[in-house]
């Protein structure tokens, strides 16, 4: 597989060098690798952030592409670094959680604390894993090493415990996990959790949503609706406006679906 | 053509897992295919922005690469999805006259309408077609499906028509069409359009442009010049600074070239 | 070596079609390059950034790359264009030093002035040399020209000249170069220059920094520490937090570190 596929999820901004470091560690390794962008925009040491991206992104790819993940608070202190595989995907990450998200959408597979260095750079600084230790592996995996020389078998890791919508007899209610670039509220509730008919009434924080909509060109400009998102979620948006500004709400904003 | 080029240009930010989620799914369908990221930052849901960021970087592109653009406040409307050659060059995107100002370089060759579901996401949301519709065509492209199966002829489209340079005897007006990461102001002036002779004097909103010059290094660090851009058409310009900050303009405002 | 690499590095952002209109021009002469993208978001016009940027992330790379560097205050100036050898890495950018610091750690090879039109476009915006001149040099290297038919190796060129840091018996100082996404203040102290032994008191500007660790982990969050960076030099960090923004410093700010 030498021109096997690496994506790169990271905080780390383009301003600084750190992106480009990895990128030519890997190139370095496998000239041939082909290394796809996900995003260097993740919010600083924002693991919840990150998690929610993956498992919004992550499904779409196709088997055997290998993820690199850095987003990464606790560089140099004692967590781990894992090899995961979730249903058929590959990820390289700090052990924070970032990839549980993901796994509640599949099996995993196969989870290895990363300690064998043969693989890693010569010199490991304590501040940049992802360039000294991910990065290689990365590379190396692509050339097709076999995961199990990585490390040892990790028997737990730590999970990320998102609150889960509670559903009533004729409400359920939830929170905004996602605000997205055009300020989307993005929320823990799935479509498959909504009270059974309608009509439905939606309340963020304090404000009661105008109504619920199957797609933002059913409503006006400037109008705040409800639907069910792209990913089959509840979303709260404002039609060619931005509903996380106007309602000065962000994560964590508790959201109620009520049947009227 | 399997390691085809695939272009992407949206407003969708880093941040938010919609790039991420449209590269995975071309290349589960076309792993070879080679993605290449124009820009993720256009101004949300700004059609005009994108169209002229289009018609400034499309046209050195080679042909058979594939540009899939999306900048669509109309998602989950009644407006169709469209497959455009223009010239040599290939586009995909919603019908809101993106692609017509750089249809203005070239010769509209075809316009197809996309109606067959075959070549989309099985499920389709209402909110992005980009990941439903638009990345699986532009994969399926990539693999040399031929366009006319992706739906019938369109005899109509929308264009855009942005406000055109006037020109008399002995001046020209027209306005700030985009303004750049520098600051600096693009009219819609063409070179061409400029009164034969000189010297010009040109005005910006209420301000006189100190002196036209060939090039920024002709003048000092900070002093407000005119221009003719890299795509010839006439500039304003900071040197070593920026123009649209230091006179608080933007899109839309007048410029007025006299011959002095 | 059709398929070679050729990475950007620029300060045109993403929201200009700047970036994009290179990546066409490349493709265009070249159709199997691989282009990576190292940053678009060096700061508009700031050479030293952008010196600081190459330094700590080309040396990752394998050899044969091209690397693209395009920040460029000077355009349309009489300053040259020059491809450049440093070690086995290979650049092409304006002269103006901004390939120098990245020189401090290999071995100048060669040098060349751009001359030769016939690599370059047909015709030549005064603004813009990076689409017309660098991208079409770079793409027709990449087909596997040789550098001397580029133009004529230059006997002298643009030096960046950082401040040094100071040495003396018990203690080194030195000033912040560059500032990172995470607000961590990066020195031009290498960790050579440290006095030996310790403990070592270190102060950023007027505070004092609360003590000396060998990873962020080692810290309480919102703790401002002072450790050995990814890159060897003294940086100095919040921990989860943001130095530059806490203390109100940056590039420029005095360091000092004193045996305690």
């Amino acid at each position: 597989m030498p021109d096997a596929i690496i994506t790169l999820t990271t905080d780390f901004g383009e301003e600084s060098p750190y992106v480009a470091a990895m990128k030519g560690v890997i190139l370095g390794i496998n000239p041939q690798a082909r290394i796809v962008d996900l995003s260097h925009q993740i919010p600083p040491q924002d693991v919840l952030h990150a998690a929610f991206f993956l498992a919004e992104a992550v499904p779409f790819f196709p088997p055997d592409v290998i993820h690199i993940v850095v987003v990464d608070p606790g560089v140099g202190t004692e967590r781990h670094l894992l090899y995961v595989e979730v249903g058929s995907h590959r990820l390289l990450g700090p052990d924070n959680g970032i990839w549980t998200l993901l796994a509640g959408e599949g099996v995993v597979r196969r989870v290895i604390q990363l300690t064998e260095r043969r693989y890693w750079r010569p010199t490991v600084s304590a501040t940049f894993h992802g360039r000294d230790v991910l990065a290689p592996v990365a590379a190396h995996l692509s050339l097709g090493l076999q995961p199990e020389l990585l490390g040892s078998p990790a028997a737990q890791w730590v999970s990320l415990n998102p609150p889960a919508p509670v559903r009533e007899s004729n409400h359920v209610t939830g929170q905004v996990v996602f605000v997205d670039r055009f300020g989307n509220l993005i929320s823990n509730i799935p479509a498959s959790a909504l009270p059974p008919g309608g009509p439905l009434q939606v309340t963020v924080a304090e404000t009661a949503v105008g109504r619920w909509v199957r797609a933002y060109g059913e409503a006006q400009p400037g109008e705040l609706i409800a639907l069910v998102s792209s990913s089959n979620l509840v979303e709260i948006a404002m039609v060619q406006g931005n509903a996380a500004r106007h309602l000065g709400v962000g994560r964590g904003a508790p959201i109620r679906v009520v049947l009227a």
